[in-house]
């Protein structure tokens, strides 16, 4: 079965078609701009990279484009698109309705209208990719994943915050967490690597990329997890700020700031770019700060200071520990960050191999030194895989009833 | 020499009369409802308590009843105020000027009206008890212990947020920290009881009072700390929220709310009695909770898991870890709180002993199990105590230069 998977933002469609049960990508690729005339699709199958410019007024539009791409004879990798089997769309907020991927009806995309309070930036678009995706492609079972999902069992002495409790009964103020398909795919591929049940692993997942969240997973689930209501709280992210006094937007919003600029102050311009005042991207940073910029060095030490902070943090919440993962572009590809994040941790049983971290040996690889309690594991994440094997799955589910 | 210690407040000064170097407490005392015509003296000196009726408009009138009934034939210690060496006052803004308690003069008193600013509740209250004891002791060194100062050695990576730099740069915007001086001194006597010097010891102090507060001490010597740029930040407490996901009042305030309301939510209406909905006292809390009293039990629950959260952010922190200290009113009498704060945290060190928890076999007391690689100490604090000592010592160099 081939299983599209979809991930819409507000002026995007990232996307890519699997071969289902073996999970080979076929083709993938992202149209952007949606709604300028400059919109471009940036297409890649058969080892060819494309870059078509079309005119994508909307979602709709978008889609057609993309599944016309998909379908061609010179770009394409299918006769046509009613090979499609099944559709899975990344949704950011579910809520406290969703614990699992679901098959699309009606009911589900009226409480993803609904929790559209909760995420204004998110799941709006996604709307909008499911709405277009359901249009072009009407026979085909259409699936939600959600990033709060897997996040779905943290207790609630961990997702509620410190505030009247009124409004978690009223608004539903509370800890959802994001980034949960990431943190429930390597969190397994954590206990396959060690060899256990997927439901017999303690562990701390670092997923650094441009946003950044860490969880903490008590026997294959998370039990916490660092964004909260939205995705600002937690860790120092690019250009997101993370933990803070709250008080700080009272004291500056008597300083004449208004909401709108409250909100870009903390989620666009704060981070690795407000405090470097150089950039949001750590290679960036990690360069300057070899050529003696004080505040480049800075940046990198507050991230790497609050990573160290959550893993101290969940190391007790969870009581015993089998491993600490580090996946996203940062934990990936930063020996630097891994070092100053979990470094000199030897008292709670954390000891990286210093060769190792700084040349995983393996693509998913395990870089403690062999006498560390806790593995430190680096696993790159792969959400769209993710979703594809939820895709497939629910969708097998629906034919065989 | 006779030293008087202040702590005034909007509305109310606090006092104690030290004989030191010996630190015997001769006299102390509240004078409450300042302002109103019912305002009212409590005093105790020589094993009696009285309380007296008054009219104090200010803090002057105020501080003219305190020092008429320490010199008073039936009520007082002294036969005259001239017996008053020195006169010690609790300031809690310091902002970066002040790393030590320092002898009061224009410069002073310049800086912490500055610093009001960033404590508006604050420093407006110390600095009347300030001027009101000038006043009345125009000979006296005065003395200030600042709040802040023992964190002052926090480093640049604890203490700044990931916010834009240039908050910093233009507004001071950073962690300050309050509760020094009683972390200071419960970090001095733990020192002193595993028979270290006062800067050979790393330990966890937690301050569980009305207020809630804890530091990481590195080498004796503050490394970080809950509270932030106000003492909103970090745990739950009495009506006060502690840490929560900065976006949730830019969400409120979409919903109407205004700076006013929002800052009465997070400080006053949240904490134990946010969640709990019933009382803001951890001994009411718990005699709810034993009654079967659900939210009671969460509010205690969310209480120490916040504090177990920090315990395990502040051990990665420190890297090596002596004791854990717990003091104030809650860290001092709940043996509840400490077993659901540090039980089983033996994969960090921590393993307390459930009988002398239960019932410490001392005023300040080891709790920790025999074979716990880290102490868990339960030190009464006496913040008036320490402020007695910097007060005399100041003094004394002040004589003797």
């Amino acid at each position: 079965m081939k299983v599209l998977v979809i991930n819409c933002g507000s002026s995007s469609i990232k996307y890519q078609l699997y071969d289902m049960p073996a999970g080979n990508v076929l083709a993938k690729g992202l149209l952007e701009r949606i709604g300028e005339p400059t919109s471009r699709l940036l297409h890649q199958a058969r080892g060819a990279a494309h870059e078509i410019p079309c005119a994508a007024e909307d979602h709709v539009a978008g889609m057609e484009t993309i599944l016309a791409t998909l379908a061609s004879p010179d770009k394409g990798v299918m006769g046509a698109i009613t090979e499609i089997g099944a559709c899975g769309h990344r949704v950011v907020h579910g809520g406290e309705e969703f614990t699992g991927s679901v098959i699309i009806d009606g009911d589900v995309i009226a409480s993803i209208e609904r929790f559209a309070d909760l995420a204004p930036l998110h799941n709006p678009p996604n709307l909008a990719g499911i709405r277009a995706a359901r249009r072009e492609l009407p026979d085909v079972p259409q699936i939600a994943c959600f990033d709060t999902a897997f996040h779905a069992t943290i207790p609630e002495v961990a997702y509620l915050y410190a505030l009247p409790y009124a409004l978690y009964e009223q608004y539903r103020i509370r800890r959802y967490g994001f980034h949960g398909t990431s943190h429930r795919y390597v969190a397994r591929r954590a206990a396959a690597l060690l060899g256990r049940d997927k439901y017999d692993i303690n562990a701390i997942t670092c997923h650094l990329g441009n946003g950044c969240s860490m969880a903490a997973v008590r026997g294959g689930r998370s039990a916490d997890t660092s964004m909260g209501l939205t995705p600002l709280e937690g860790l120092v992210m690019g250009t997101r700020s993370g933990d803070f006094d709250p008080a700080i937007l009272m004291y500056l919003a008597e300083k004449g700031m208004d909401t709108r600029r409250l909100n870009s102050l903390c989620n666009k311009e704060s981070g690795l770019l407000g405090i470097s005042g150089i950039s949001n991207d750590m290679r960036n940073l990690a360069a300057q700060a070899r050529n003696g910029e004080r505040r480049a060095a800075l940046a990198i030490d507050m991230f790497c200071y609050r990573v160290r902070k959550y893993i101290g943090a969940y190391t007790a919440v969870l009581g015993t520990l089998d491993a600490v993962v580090f996946t996203g572009g940062i934990g990936e590809n930063s020996p630097l960050v891994r070092e100053k994040s979990c470094g000199a941790l030897a008292q709670i049983g954390i000891e990286l191999d210093p060769e190792k971290n700084a040349r995983p040996p393996a693509r998913e690889a395990d870089v403690a030194a062999a006498a560390s309690r806790v593995r430190v594991l680096v696993i790159p994440t792969d959400e769209e895989a993710a979703i594809a094997q939820d895709t497939y799955a629910l969708a097998q589910d629906k034919e065989q009833p």
